[in-house]
């Protein structure tokens, strides 16, 4: 691959959401062609790309076919099967981010392991693999703890919060699988950094949004967070170290909680444009897909102040139809295209800009 | 067609460049899906659509097909011919901006004679319909004027300057179809009035732009234009009046020049979002081609506060190899996925936000 990448040069996308999507929209913006690659036959991201290729993860003719037209691949999600970026890495295609990023997210016990072996502190864990064991670490961790499945939970799926008696058929469903058990967590409030790094090492991070979830789903990210300057630059300096441990390419994300006492307390990563980042195209002078695109293609990253002080609301489920009424004044509203408005399915967002920052 | 129009709407768009493009990729982040219309196989809007149709402009079958998928249709140039109007509005679905804007545009005899029924002054200009007739408007303008085609010309093409001597074969070439004469209009500077218009008759301004011509090809937008707040609002109140004589919906653009007394003579209109406007979205709280698609599809208009003073400069021909790496700083690179870079012809654009306005 030649980087930078040309004008015309083929952006490859795995993954058809919404986060597919806007990168392959600003992809276009700056002169690229996106060719998305997804499962599905109606996606967000099909609707904005040059080419799509319908095929299974572990499809490897169709694959291999894909990634011959493309110049660099990229990802829109986490959970890219080990055999998909197998196939991918024998085709010679460069993918961003790195293998290794998605092998130490796709696991929660070897990403939070790998979060404290290289001096990011999280809460404590541990491994499960029954109800007696599960029972054994509950007395040590005071009766409360989460059960998560280590793998390919999101929005809050796939996990049980346990406070004392507690549900053991669906912790039984839940360990036919590998799980940990996480130690519950008192925190004031949950920011996130994304940043976005380039194949030259450069490193650049958004201000951390303060992140508002209900039920397990982020609602809300608000600009500025709540915390001091030094909560700020230690949550920066933690993800830092994490993208450079990951020779990272492209924008990452760690989510943090932050105790009343300022001690931060590292959640988990996603080696991806991020739903709290949503807020950057309007917050900032280069938006989080513009800056992802730019570091996989090898260009030089936009600059990134923000420049104004911003709320983001995901629209979940119904809430797609208050666009485009029930918003006043200066409301940025996006749409993901999806057709069925699922209870809780993430279905757009508005980005409010509420003064200059 | 019920408005405000719902997410996942689709618009239709006919023509495939550039400005298809841009617009395309702000209906696609509204959550809109686009459909677009165009002769062409391969065209820089067709890599950001839903769905492309191919096909001629007077191809009942192929735009009835098309204009049936689409809930509202709108263009990207003025030169849709009348026949494939007419074909749309039998169809019964709405295009905007109206039939009558493109009847006015499109020719420039009965554009200045609009422009000037309703009270915005052009320069002088005669029907001329032969080398006789053009011979004696000469000695009334003093031997000088600019001779152009009444229909298709752009980017100073179909033009002939006329001062003293000059080449009677090439006037007669044009001359074999109808052209008019413009007087020599000497002027300080060329500026354009870009306004959104919804169809409830709100109109919203962007600051006139100053631009900067080079062979008839606009090489430089620069914000702010070096003018006095009268003249804006006078440029902007002639704007206006356009708008409402043609019960516009959309953007709509009309250049000026401005003389050295402060007086303003209109040059052109296109109805449509405009280049010396692709400053706008990184200017501006909302841009051009996010306001025409939100007042065709009847949405809100957004907040148009310009935030940024700017410089949009064009990429022509060659130029497009500049990017990435010929530009440094807080510039935004935008490519309209054009392979050939014929000389002349706009193959990208940058915009350049030098301080907060």
């Amino acid at each position: 691959m030649s980087r930078p990448l040309p004008p015309n040069s083929v952006i490859g996308m795995l993954g058809g959401g919404q986060l597919g999507r806007l990168m392959a929209i600003e992809a276009a913006r700056l002169g690229f062609k996106v060719h998305v690659y997804c499962p599905e036959e109606v996606a967000p991201a099909l609707e904005v790309c040059a080419r799509g290729f319908q095929g299974d993860y572990a499809d490897r003719d169709t694959l291999t076919a894909f990634a011959e037209t493309c110049d660099v691949i990229t990802y829109e999600f986490e959970n890219v099967p080990a055999r998909c970026a197998d196939i991918l890495s024998e085709t010679g295609t460069t993918v961003y981010p790195p293998k290794m990023a998605l092998e130490k997210s796709q696991d929660r016990l070897i990403e939070k392991t790998f979060l404290n072996n290289i001096g990011v502190e999280t809460i404590r864990f541990d491994a499960v693999s029954g109800l007696d064991q599960l029972r054994a670490l509950l007395a040590e961790y005071g009766g409360k703890g989460v059960l998560k499945r280590r793998r390919e939970g999101y929005d809050g799926k796939g996990q049980l919060v346990i406070k004392g008696a507690f549900d053991e058929s669906a912790a039984a469903d839940l360990l036919a699988k590998p799980c940990i058990l996480e130690a519950f967590c008192p925190f004031e409030l949950e920011i996130s950094v994304i940043l976005v790094r380039s194949a030259e090492g450069e490193m650049r991070a958004f201000d951390p949004p303060h992140n508002i979830h209900e039920a397990g789903i982020l609602r809300r990210s608000v600009l500025p967070a709540p915390i001091s300057e030094d909560v700020a630059r230690r949550a920066i300096a933690a993800t830092e170290k994490l993208a450079e441990a990951l020779d990272y390419v492209g924008v990452l994300a760690l989510e943090f909680f932050v105790r009343s006492d300022g001690q931060l307390v590292a959640n988990e990563f996603a080696p991806r444009v991020h739903n709290s980042g949503h807020w950057t195209p309007e917050g900032c002078l280069t938006g989080q897909f513009e800056q992802h695109i730019r570091a996989v293609a090898g260009w030089p990253l936009g600059p990134q102040r923000r420049v104004f002080d911003v709320e983001m609301h995901n629209l979940l489920g119904e809430d797609i139809h208050k666009l485009p009424s029930g918003f006043d004044g200066d409301v940025k509203l996006v749409g993901y295209g999806k057709k069925k408005p699922r209870p809780g399915r993430k279905m757009g967002h508005v980005v409010i800009r509420k003064n200059d920052a």
